[in-house]
């Protein structure tokens, strides 16, 4: 007398989507079958591709369909500085000030001890491979200014150091606390500006 | 340089989820892809599952598996009450009480013309013919005591008693350990209405 197990299965499935607990996500499950079939559907397909053609640049680490995105390929982008963001999110940001013409490294992430994340966890070292590839005069840390994203930036930066590689950090006029995300371009373009040797 | 498309594919389809918008959209895509894979496979397959075998119960209107569902199906329910709900979670609620052994009618939403959702849309002839069969003897209306389902409730019953049946609603008053101090004028108001002679 329970409910139909394949609508439990739904309801179980939803609750990976990140802030969707039992609650939201019955209200989720009947809406898409009640309300938004196709939707539904549309959402099952493009799950399922995504899944099985979206890989990680093997130059930046940002989510791309092929080997290689067609950023990185591109001929036009200063290949001698490399700008670390952790979310392609934060890249997107980047690009529409118009401003910055270097490539990219996509941490997908940060540093966050208390989810388990650490330096292995992050990739660190696909990193470093990326910026001490021989063309790279510069790393740019543009990880957020949150606690987690400050203790990114320090330790990409003593990696970086350690190796002689120069490194400079965005300048804090993003405000402290603040997310490149909800930030307007004008600041995001100064703060490329400003940014100081570390 | 833009986002692989069926990132992009994957954001705009997550949207059809209620109350999520463009930068959730993106915040669930980048989850799904980056920290749980497993259970983004999990998603597709449980929504493609829930699309394909879920149908409405061809006496109660809840979500089922089969033609009819175990309820609807089973002799130890009254089958000369029924009780009309808004969704199967409200089915749910009233049979945690253990106090009623009639039959249900999951309306599967309410009435909201600002939605587009009038009596053909909630499907009120499905209804209709279902409380009509000749097994019924009183309807009783359970739908919430919001202005919506208080207009779901009176044109249910208006359509009804058009038709002789016999309809009740649920009552409304103070809650079970409540205290008059922190109920709403209102509920007090209505509890003072609907007294009883003791
Ligand atoms: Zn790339
Ligand atoms: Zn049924």
């Amino acid at each position: 007398m329970s409910t139909p197990s394949s609508l439990d299965v739904l309801i179980e499935a939803l609750r990976c989507l990140p802030g969707v607990g039992p609650k939201s996500a019955q209200r989720m499950a009947f809406h898409l079958l009640q309300r938004d079939q196709r939707g539904a559907a549309r959402l099952a397909t493009a799950l399922g591709h995504a899944l099985e053609v979206l890989r990680h640049c093997s130059r930046c680490n940002t989510f791309c369909e092929d080997e290689v995105c067609a950023r990185c390929a591109s001929p036009q982008r200063d290949a001698s500085q490399l700008c670390v963001v952790e979310m392609p999110s934060d890249l997107a940001m980047l690009e529409q000030t118009h401003s910055y013409h270097g490539l990219y490294y996509v941490l997908m992430g940060r540093l966050s001890p208390l989810d388990g994340i650490g330096p292995r966890e992050l990739g660190l070292e696909k990193f470093l491979g990326r910026a001490c590839d021989g063309a790279v005069q510069e790393v740019i840390l543009a990880t957020n200014f949150t606690n987690e994203g400050e203790a990114t930036a320090h330790m990409i930066s003593e990696l970086l150091k350690s190796r002689g590689i120069k490194v400079s950090r965005i300048a804090r006029g993003i405000p402290v606390g603040g997310e490149l995300e909800h930030t307007d371009s004008g600041t995001i373009a100064q703060a490329l500006v400003e940014r100081r040797s570390l």
